[in-house]
């Protein structure tokens, strides 16, 4: 079971014609989340042969159209191919107002129920977990109310020691309560602390995906340490003052955050559309922080 | 100036990872007409260069979502590059009421405005008219109200008989009461009939855009004799109960219709995504209309 991220839109507010509005998917542990879902989603999910059934949970930034506008056209499918899963929105709260007309216009017999989940931008939220993984929304700094996510998986078990077990003939039965964290108590009355017993469990990885936004310390504190984070770069640094303004960052920004943050690796996305090469993007990010990618479509990243 | 089809996407509902779903761009004597807006059009304008301020009249045969759902995202995008010049959109009236939440939600401050101009499915209509081309609706047969549109050029003047108009001495400033329909009349009285002095006319263009829709009388008679006709195809003939049922057309079928109204040549398209060999199509409506082509991405037309 993997933890990865497919790019499927790279691209700022206007599409070119190589490269689409924003969409990822993220695979965590055998369950997949469609973080946002630009224009053209659908079509990106099928190139890169991402099973539709396997979306259940979608997750929305924030409502501008580069943002939410494949939606209609992805929930329409899932129709017509007989979906009667639920299919979970995390949003604000006028998702939903805008979404149902038009799914109660265009679709008129869905099979399936759309069941939304609103969070408030402004704070953070646990708004998803289950038994491996907790997703947390990250306020972010933008023209509209707008969040991150941050997904992490949970602490995992201790890993049992098979040679120390074998050693303390710890029975077979006893395993998986050892797992959970219980000491051994042997017949005898004899206690064997588990740590003894057990190994550090594997570490819990964290993706934090962060657009659109202005560079803001609450960002920095909120990504510390994650393995991976996608930071948005709409411009380049002579382009400062037009980030700023637009609330938007820059490459040299976002390096700057994964550097301060101490995060593992940088996807750098969210291109505007002026820019046809995009190593610039990397050159600059790479002189403060060496271990940044660009997001492009149809690329996959171990995080 | 050319007369001219340019196919956007070509595929039915469900879009595939290499078909889009319906759009075409008509060029019409230097004017140019989006027909049909299905996600990702704005796209397939991009990679076809298609000058997006270019277009100015969008015609929507019906509103389901694979026909409509890349409006929003164009919409947008016209008003991220600043278009200041009227989008005139020409569809049943319920499409104003589905696009104007979402227009005034996610595009605040549109430096344009969007006219919208209904008609009635049921009637065929003049929808559009300038001094070169006229638009006209014709009902089609579907599950939802749905019209094809009917593109023709306007009779054009008589060209003017150089040779003829030297033999009978007419002077330059005589030209272009000749060319509009007057007989000459000399100095002395003699009068030379408007028909000795010029040529016929280059002839109309017209082309037909029928989608989707089951075969019908109505239909064939309105697409007579015209010089394109696009025509639904969204399954083969060992599928003909399932296109009735679901109010489409064959491949067999639109060349029917095609073989029966004398056109000059046929164009089918909104496949079932159930095809990805789509020759049989093309080996299907040749046995019946031989000058049959298929829609396909990218391809353009001389209609």
């Amino acid at each position: 079971m993997g933890f990865s991220v497919t790019v499927l839109g790279s691209n700022s507010a206007l599409p070119t014609s190589e490269r689409n509005p924003t969409a990822q998917v993220l695979e965590a542990s055998g369950r997949f989340f469609l973080i946002d879902c630009g224009e053209g989603t659908q079509m990106q999910l099928r190139r890169n042969r991402v099973h539709f059934g396997r979306i259940n949970h979608i997750f929305i930034s924030h409502l501008h159209g580069d943002h939410v506008f494949g939606l209609p056209g992805l929930i329409s499918t899932f129709g017509l191919l007989g979906r009667t899963k639920d299919l979970h929105i995390y949003a604000i709260s006028d998702l939903e107002k805008l979404l149902t007309p038009l799914i109660d216009y265009f679709n008129r017999d869905l099979p399936f129920k759309v069941v939304y989940h609103p969070f408030i931008a402004e704070r953070d939220e646990l708004i998803y977990q289950d038994n491996l993984l907790e997703i947390k929304t990250i306020p972010l700094k933008h023209r509209v109310p707008t969040v991150g996510f941050l997904f992490r998986e949970k602490c995992k078990l201790r890993k049992i020691n098979k040679q120390a077990c074998d050693f303390y003939d710890v029975p077979v039965k006893w395993l998986h309560r050892i797992k959970e964290g219980e000491d051994f108590v042997s017949e005898n009355g004899t206690v064997i602390e588990n740590m003894k017993l057990t190994l550090n469990p594997p570490p819990s990885v964290s993706y934090a995906f962060c657009t659109d936004t202005r560079v803001h310390d609450g960002l920095i504190r909120a990504v510390e340490g994650v393995d991976m984070l996608y930071h948005e770069a709409t411009f380049l640094k002579d382009q400062t003052e037009l980030a700023v303004r637009t609330f938007h960052s820059t490459a040299e920004q976002a390096a700057r955050v994964a550097n301060e943050a101490n995060v593992g690796k940088l996807l750098l996305g969210h291109f505007s559309s002026r820019y046809r090469d995009l190593t610039p993007f990397l050159d600059e990010a790479r002189d403060i922080f060496p271990n940044s990618f660009l997001a492009r479509e149809g690329d996959s990243f171990d995080v």
